[in-house]
Parts: structure tokens; C-alpha cells; sequence
């Protein structure tokens, strides 16, 4: 047996000969090949990402890389050691920037799973009344009402007024053989009926799941009898132009009609989606039986008209945590006016029916293990618990993730700078652009890559200042609001401006990542609750599933954990409602669990101060809870 | 012991002398004093009043005089006897019509009755919440829900959406102390926050009792936490200009618009009464923290604009049966918008919620006396049973008695004849009148009077016909419509014109007492019972308080049985639901009566006809059920 093999790297064509078990990344640097390796061989950046054209390497093994890149022959150099001659390719910084980005790629969605049996508040029933004659002349709607008792068991069924006044006509334009729409409450103890469809309806009965973000509104087109998803659509908030942020929307809706405004504002999103969803399944919107919302608090109340000027005035107040449930015509929402629409229970002001609903689709609320619920938006809202207990809080951390702040900040539409890496020796950067064109600007995710790769490189320093000591690189300048690093220049920008981070920027993205971190550490300092107990950190939300988790912990956004215990959960907010929708059984659980979490008020808490400010470095005054910078450049 | 004694007659000053126990009429006669008694000594009419001003009568008692009658000495001559020396008092004719009426009146209205301990679903409670700070940060109406929980053992607190949009304000604008009215439901299981009052309010909470008659609508202000009825005001229901009868308004309903129209009348209707009632009361409408009505089928579908159409086709149904409950907001009732309104159920597509709400309030549906209920308007519906079981049937009576049909006939207002009296020689009439003004026509009460005397004096025969051979009487003649009789000479009536009633006229009024007679008839036959085993009738709705029971038995509308067992128990349909209003468990009671009841559809009985025939005459075919006829013309 051979115990030396030769290894060859392409496209250099440069290669050495090494004893059997050496690192492929030692192999290189041997052969003069420069791979970047930026976490110190920990397995953990993906950066060193080289392909295997020939040979065999062991010890490759990494829960980072995806199925596909694995069998692709992808390997990561720094932890893969030498087992035979090898042909290794070494990536080009475009092809390594799209590659890391499939690393990322390979943690983003979680498929929206049912946690529950299926079991929808509104079910569809073909029913074939016998027609009323003088010797059988029951009123029409207790001739409906007892035939579905008799076939179905559906007890004391009401119906609202509206209903009620053309129901008499649509039994005998549908000859007296109809679908109904039921929808049942209260576990099932009481039924009420929805709509009326002539003849035996073959199509399923139809629902909506709504996730109402301060930015973005998604919608998800549900078959309730099968439980599948139709469609996903979402739509830009209208509501942004009155603001970016909740704060700013409450005080929008301070103005005279500002509530009402508002509020027209989310409904014509949402009938906008509803249009798009009807287009694309060829129904009409009224035919959607049910609509289940999930946003936070703000946004729960700009829904359904209630003022929120309260959430920002001390003591911070919301009107209810657990709202009405209200029909589709009560709130011009367009599909099936009888309709019911839930909202997902909030917690408290700051932390919303979005959060009930994370802790709900992620199964937190059923968990052994002790679990971090993270929800990285606007505000960080945190869930810390297990099945036993669950303590939340919600730190204002700002939009800055959303591009608020930020002077080349944008939310991750097309045109954004999603992801990052930049040479450790010359401080260019590759980056991947949402869509392919020329940047726009940096969305959330990009900025966390940013800013570890800047810190990584020694382009930045621990406390958030730009590194003039890396000399006469033209990146680096100092701009009109101060030191600033140019990510793109403007030939090559969408903008034709030059996009890039100052140290203004930098403070505020720092801000927001140490409001988070301290939310996570006062939280478990209370309880008592060392870090590395926790057992599973669930992200949720739109903006969570581009989290980038290495940078993240880089940075001091994320505990440093092993990796193997973050799970992303995309839209929790979402799959919550989506759970709801398609189970009583969730709803009830809903409810419950807004109940039973206790809510931490961070601003009455004496150490909230004290950690902020700890946190307010990169990635932490205390960096022995974090990875080592390893830099080139330092 | 003298055993013969003297009678004077006053104020004639004839005088006798008659063994001791003459009769008075006998007396009279003796004396050459003529006194009328068309009853034939039965003591039934009341007609043969007379005033003992000095001495002693016996065997005078009649349960048909009213305790003051009696008092002043009021006896009927044909059953008193002469026990001493007696001076007796002759009324003239004008008095003796009075006293007659007053008999009836004696008979009026039995007061409204609650059944049920006090519980009103509707109760108001005072709160003190503590004012929210940082360490004590409850959402607003969590806050409310909780502390009326602790205080008062409220569980599962609902609010609808307008009240929660302004939940937060009016918290704040009460300081934290205020009075809230709850509307309990599902008996006590589930209850709805539906006002707020700043502040601890002193006044008691108030609901409002309707009675939507097709002609009136009568509204009654009840204070909830006494029971006690503040006041009652009625109207003309604003419906009738688009027609009298339901069938009319159902016709109209039918136009394009017809349904809102008729919807809007109503309402208008109901909402000046509420003005009248606030005014009065120096509240605000808005004060009225609930609604309950009931009607029949036809106007509570137009209260709640349920299109009425099929009730008036074959096979006669209506929408249903137990209608929703919904808000004032909901029908534009201008009462706290949030109240609920709660119609009492109907039976079938003619026996409404008006009769419901007699079964309710009159006991039937608890007597272990075999009952006959009686609602005569428009339609005549009756109600037989027990506790055990109850039966219900409605006669397309016609609205004759309600002054359509009848050339001269004209609703219960001011200016309607209402009783009369006929000279059994002169066949001159005396009559009262509504408002004591010239006359402008006959109501129902009248033309019931008027007929009964027409038969005992001969005007007219068994089979309606004016009695032509009565001679030269100008009182009697030939008119437009054949044979008619003039109750009043143009020169005497407030339209200058005669008011008569012409043989046209006298058989619209026999129809629609045959219909009823039938009714009751064939529901006995049905079940077998003969009318003798009936041990009460209970007569109720607006216009059953104004009939003279020896009248209508006389021309066979009310069977033939003892006085005593008929008890006029006035507007049993408001009655009906003040009970409802002030106890949720009459509430309950309403639902499972209207529940119980077995209707009987006439139209498909094959007796019917038969027995409608029968009854077409006066009284009746089958003269040996009712009470002999003496007429001195006969």
C-alpha cells in the first residue's frame, strides 16, 4: 500500500506529492495553490470548497454540504485528507461565492409541515334535500339544517343574517342538491354555515394562510380536504409607504384616518394577492372559505382597524392579545364574505401572533429540549423553552436587517447583495446578487456577510471602526460619513453610484445584532441558563431563512453553537397560520400557547443595559464565547 | 217576616209589588217597565243592568260585573231576586252601552307577567382595574377580561370587533373605573362585552320588549335589573301604506327594492318609538342594551329582511324558523349598536313568533289544563294543548276584522265605533266610540258587537241576509251592496256620511269567523276531543282584549263555553317577549316551544272545508252548540 500520493490541482496545473492523510488544504499550500480558509480550519465557513475530479480523500464528511454538492465530488480542503492520487479543481471566487451561497441554500427551507391530523375548521358537505311539498313544508333552512344532522351529525348549525336572506333562493336555484360550507368552532360544537355551492362541488374546500410582515405579505393558497398548498404568492406591504417600520406606522396612525388608511392599505395587499392566487387557480376569490392571519402585534391591529398608538407609549400596551374572530365582510377582505377570519393570538405588544404561530409550526410548545426561538425581523423577538415552560421577549433591534438605516440598505428584493466574500489578501469582493443583475443595494443576509468578511479580513475592527491600517487598498476610504469600504464600484452597480458600508452603517447593523444577543443573554441569565444548554436554536421568519450561520455567530448575532443544533424554519409566521388553518386542534393550541409564555419586559430589566452594551462589539466584549478571528490581514 | 215587597223604578217612577224571590226583570214587567235581556236570562249579555239604589237583592252574583260595579250597586236583573223593599234604577240607553262596554273592560287586559325569576341575559357590573405600568403591562381588554373574572366569575368574555376598535380609548377615558354591560348566552356559558360606561353607573341596565303587528307596533321600555316596564308607546306600523294584510305587504316585498323598502319602514317605525321612549325616559337610545321581538313569521322575515316570498306560495314556507341573532348595528336599530336582537322563533310560515310568545306568556305550555289559545288579527292562529303537547293552526281569516273588507270598517283608532247596542223594538242603535267623537267607522270589536245584536234583534238572519221583513224601519234598506242596516246617520257621523253595514260586509265578517270556528273545529276533531273538554281559552294579541265574549259566541266565533274559562290576557305577543328579555330562561323556553308545537297545515285537511261551510252561518249550522236566540222581533 502506496503511502504517498500525488495530488494535482486544476486549473493552476500545479501539484506536489504528500503522505497519505494530509490535509488537502496543507497539500495546497505545498503545491503553492492559495485556497481561503477564513474559520481556521474548523469545518465551518464552506469557503475552502474544492471538487474531487479523481481520487478518493476521507475524513470529508461535513453536515454543510449539501447531498448535491457532495456528490458532485464537492469537499470542504480544510478538514478532507488524502487517500490516493488526487485531481482536486479549485474554484474561481465567482464559482466559490455561488457555492458558499449553496451552503446557505442547503439550510434555507424547512417545507411547511402540518404538525397536526388534518382536521379544518371548514369542511364541505353534498347534501340532496328532499323539496318541500304541503304535506312536508319545514322552512327551508330547518329542512337544510335537519338533513345535515341526519347525514352528517351536524348539530345546532346557525348561519349569519346575510346568508340567511338569500338562502331561500339558492336552495331552489340549486334544486335542492348543494355543497355547504361549514365551519365549526369551538372544537367542533358548534357549526356554522358559510356558503352554498349549487350541485355536488368536486373541487375541495378552499383556504388562505396569510403572513402579514411589516415589509413583505405572503399568502398561501391552501386545499383544505387534502391539506396541499395550491399556491405562494407575496406582495410589498402597501402600508410601506407609511413607513418602514412598526413604529413608524403607529405613528401614522395617529393622524386623522391614519388607522383606517392603514388599514385599507393591508387590505388591498391582500386582496391584490387574493386576485393573483384566483388568476392562477382560475376560482373566484369568493370561493376561499377561511382565512387564517399571522402577523405581530402592529400589524394584527392595523388589520383589523384597532388603533395601536398604545404599543409605543409606555408601559407599552396592545389592546388584546387574543383577538375576535371576524368575517371576510367585516374587513372588505374579498374572498367569501361569511368567511371567518382568525388571527393568531399575540403575546404582547412586541411580540405578536407571528411568534404564536413560530412557536406553534416549530414545535417549540411540544419540545424536550430546552429551545431558542428566533425571530429576526424588524424587531428580534425570542422564545426561550421546552413542552414545560416558555419565556419570551422582543428586543428593538431595529430595521437595520431590513435595509432601514443602512445608506445602501434595501430589503431583499431583486437587485440585492444577498451574499459576500472578499479576499483576504487583496479586499475584493465576490458577491451573489438576488436576480443576477447589477446591485441595487445590500439586503439583510448581505450585510451579515459583510460584516464577518470584513471583520475577517481586518477591514473592520472589534469595536464596528473602519481599519485604516490596511493601507492603500482604494476600497478603503473615508467617505462622507467617515470610513467606509466600497463593496461595488459604480461602473459595475445597477445604480451608478458606488454601494457601500460606512462606519455609520456599521453602528447602526451593530446595534441590532447586540439587541438580539442581549434579549438571548439576559433571558437565560435570568433563568439561570448557561449557553451551551440550549439545545436547538429554531430561526424563524422571512428574513431568518437567509441567515448565513457562521457570519451570523461571526458577528455575535447568533450564540456560538455547533451548527448542528440551528435549524431554519423559513416563514414560521406562515406555516403557523398554514397549521391553523388546515386543524382545530391547532387553533386551540394557538390560543394556549400565547397563553401560557411569560413575556420579559427588557426595558424594566437592569442587565438588558449592561448586555447591550457588552454585545455592542464584534462579536462580543467577552470573544472567548466566540470562534477565533482568524485574518491574514491581522 | 214580610213575604211580598215593593218596587219602584226609577226614573220612570213605575212601581209593583212582588212576592219575595221575583225575579227583577219580572218585576219590571210587571210594573210596565221595559228592560232589554236578549240573552234569554242567562246572565250572559249584561244588557238587563239595573242600579239597586235602596234594599236588598239576592242571587245577583255574576262574575261578569266588576267588583266596583257591584259596589255601586250594579246587578243584572235577570238573575237577581227581590230580597226587601227596593228602589232600582233604570240606566237610559247611552248609560247601558257604557256599562256594557265597562262589563268588557273587566275582562281586558290581565298585566304583563314575568314567569321566570329575573335573569336577564343582559346584566351591567362595575370594574376597577388597576392602571397598567411596566411591571404590570396586560393588554387592555385582557386586563378587563381578567379582572371580571376574578370579581364576577366571567369566563370566556367576547367582544365583537367596532367595540374592540375603540376598547382602549374608552378604558382610558374612564380612568380604569367603569360600568360594563355583558350579554350573557348559551345559558351563562359564553358572555359578550357590549358597552361601556364611564364611571359606576346608577341607572339600571335597559332593554326594550317589541310586538311588531302588521297594523301596529308596540314598544316597551324595561328597566333589566327590576323587571319593571318604564314605559310603552305604540304606533302605526309605517309597512301598512305599502299594503294592510301580510299578503299585501308580501306582494309589495316582491318589487324590485320591495324587500329594503318594507325593511326600512319598519325600522323608521321602531326607531321613532325609541326616540319617544328616550325622550321620555331622558336617556339616549344607545343606553338600550337589548332588543327582543316578536311577530309573525311574515314581519319578523321583513324586520330582518328575509324575503317573504314563499310564504305566500304553495307549499307556504317561510325562511326559517329560529332566526339569527344579531346587533342593532347589523339592522339599524338605533340602540346601542353592539345589542344583540333576539325575534322569538316562529312555527311555520303562519303561526309566528307572535304566537310563540303567547304560548310563552300565557302558561299554556306549562297547564295541565287542557288549553285553546286564540290570537285573532288578520289571521286567526290558535294553539291547543297542554304541558304534554301542543297543536297549532292558522285560519286565513281575512283582515275583516281589522277593517278591510268592510265598507265602513276601520282599525281600533280614535273615531271607531267599538261596541253597540240594538233596540230590540226600535232597532235604534247606541254606540261608544273611540275618543267619545262622531264616528268614522266600525272596528272589529264593533262589527262583532254589531253583528251578535243584528241576530238577537232580527236585522239579520242565520245565513247573513238583512231581514227585509222587519219592515218599514229606515234603518234598514236597500244600498249599493244590497241590504244594509245604518249604525249611524250621516247627520250624527264624523264623515258625513251614514256608516252602515251592508250584507257584503256581513259576510266578510262571517268568513272570517267561520275560518277561525273551523280552525278550532278541526284541530278538536282531529284529536277527538269534544269543545266541552276545552278547560280554558286564552285569547291574546292586541285586538283579542277588546272582544265581548257573549258576543262572539253569539255569532259563533268563540265556542260555546262558560264565561269563566275564557281569560283575555291583552298583548300576549309583547308579553312574550318581555319575558324573553328579562329571562334567559324564558329565552331557552321560546326555542324548544316553537320547537314542540306540531303544526297543522288546514289546507291539506280534508274537514276543513266541510267545517268552514258548517260555520258559515250565524252562529253556526249546528245551532244546538251555541246558546238559544231571543229576539222579541223573531
Amino acid at each position: 500500500m502506496k503511502n504517498k500520493f500525488k495530488v494535482d490541482f486544476l486549473p493552476s496545473k500545479k501539484g506536489t506529492v504528500v503522505p497519505q492523510g494530509t490535509v488537502i488544504l496543507d497539500a495546497a499550500a505545498k503545491a503553492g495553490v492559495i485556497i481561503d480558509a477564513p474559520c481556521g480550519r474548523q469545518g465551518r465557513c464552506g469557503r475552502c470548497l474544492v471538487k474531487v475530479e479523481k481520487g478518493r480523500v476521507i475524513d470529508y464528511e461535513s453536515p454543510y454540504l449539501s447531498a448535491k454538492q457532495l456528490q458532485q465530488g464537492w469537499i470542504l480542503s480544510c478538514i478532507a485528507k488524502v487517500a490516493s492520487d488526487l485531481v482536486i479543481h479549485v474554484p474561481s471566487k465567482k464559482e466559490q461565492a455561488r457555492l458558499v451561497s449553496e451552503i446557505a441554500t442547503t439550510r434555507k427551507a424547512v417545507a411547511t409541515r402540518l404538525l397536526w391530523p388534518l382536521s379544518p375548521a371548514v369542511r364541505h358537505f353534498f347534501i340532496e334535500l328532499s323539496p318541500p311539498s304541503l304535506s312536508d313544508n319545514t322552512a327551508d333552512f330547518d329542512r337544510l339544517k335537519s338533513a345535515l344532522s341526519i347525514k352528517y351529525g351536524i348539530e345546532n348549525l346557525t348561519v349569519s343574517l346575510p346568508l340567511m336572506q338569500k338562502i331561500s333562493q339558492d336552495l331552489r336555484k340549486a334544486h335542492w342538491q348543494l355543497t355547504v360550507a361549514i365551519d365549526t368552532q369551538n372544537q367542533g360544537k358548534a357549526a356554522r354555515l358559510i356558503n352554498i355551492y349549487p350541485g355536488h362541488r368536486k373541487r375541495g374546500a378552499l383556504g388562505v394562510a396569510i403572513d402579514i410582515g411589516t415589509t413583505n405579505i405572503v399568502a398561501d393558497l391552501v386545499d383544505l380536504s387534502s391539506g396541499h398548498s395550491l399556491n405562494r404568492v407575496s406582495a410589498l406591504n402597501r402600508q410601506s409607504t407609511c413607513g418602514e417600520d412598526v413604529i413608524s406606522r403607529i405613528i401614522y396612525s395617529e393622524r386623522k384616518g391614519g388607522v383606517k388608511r392603514l388599514n385599507r392599505l393591508v387590505i388591498q395587499t391582500i386582496n391584490d394577492l387574493l386576485d393573483t392566487l384566483s388568476a392562477k387557480n382560475k376560482i373566484q376569490a369568493t370561493e376561499i372559505d377561511q382565512m387564517v392571519v399571522a402577523g405581530n402585534t402592529t400589524m394584527t391591529h392595523l388589520f383589523l382597524s384597532l388603533p395601536p398608538t398604545y404599543i409605543r407609549q409606555e408601559p407599552y400596551l396592545c389592546t388584546t392579545t387574543q383577538f375576535p374572530v371576524v368575517t371576510a365582510t367585516e374587513l372588505g377582505v374579498k374572498i367569501n364574505p361569511h368567511a371567518s377570519i382568525y388571527c393568531l393570538p399575540a403575546i404582547a405588544a412586541y411580540v405578536g401572533g407571528d411568534i404564536s404561530a413560530g412557536v406553534l409550526s416549530s414545535g417549540l410548545f411540544k419540545s424536550n429540549k430546552l429551545s431558542l426561538f428566533l425571530d429576526i425581523g424588524t424587531n428580534g423577538e425570542i422564545v426561550l423553552g421546552n413542552s414545560e415552560w416558555m419565556i419570551a421577549c422582543a428586543c428593538s433591534a431595529g430595521p437595520a436587517f431590513e435595509g432601514a438605516g443602512v445608506s445602501c440598505g434595501m430589503p431583499a428584493n431583486i437587485g440585492a447583495i444577498e451574499d459576500i466574500i472578499i479576499d483576504s489578501h487583496t479586499l475584493e469582493p465576490t458577491f451573489k446578487v438576488l436576480g443576477d443583475i447589477p446591485p441595487l443595494g445590500i439586503c439583510g443576509s448581505g450585510m451579515i456577510s459583510a460584516l464577518a468578511e470584513m471583520l475577517v479580513t481586518g477591514i473592520v475592527d472589534k469595536a464596528g471602526h473602519i481599519n485604516r491600517g490596511t493601507g492603500d487598498n482604494p476600497r478603503i476610504r473615508i467617505g462622507e460619513h467617515g470610513g467606509e469600504y466600497v463593496l461595488c464600484w459604480s461602473a459595475d452597480s445597477g445604480t451608478a453610484e458606488d454601494i457601500t458600508l460606512s462606519e455609520i452603517d456599521i453602528n447602526n447593523l451593530i446595534r441590532t445584532k447586540a439587541a438580539i444577543y442581549a434579549g438571548i443573554t439576559v433571558m437565560l441569565k435570568r433563568l439561570g441558563i448557561p449557553i451551551s444548554e440550549i439545545e436547538q436554536v429554531l430561526i424563524g421568519g422571512a428574513f431568518g431563512q437567509h441567515i448565513n450561520i457562521e457570519r451570523a455567530i461571526k458577528i455575535g448575532l447568533l450564540p456560538n453553537l455547533p451548527w448542528k443544533k440551528f435549524q431554519f424554519l423559513g416563514n414560521t409566521s406562515l406555516s403557523g397560520a398554514y397549521n391553523v388553518l388546515l386543524s382545530t386542534k391547532a387553533q386551540q393550541k394557538a390560543k394556549s400557547i400565547a397563553r401560557k409564555i411569560t413575556y420579559l419586559e427588557l426595558i424594566t430589566d437592569n442587565t438588558f443595559m449592561n448586555e447591550l452594551t457588552a454585545a455592542s462589539f464584534l462579536p462580543h466584549t467577552d470573544s472567548s464565547n466566540f470562534p477565533p478571528i482568524k485574518t491574514l490581514a491581522g
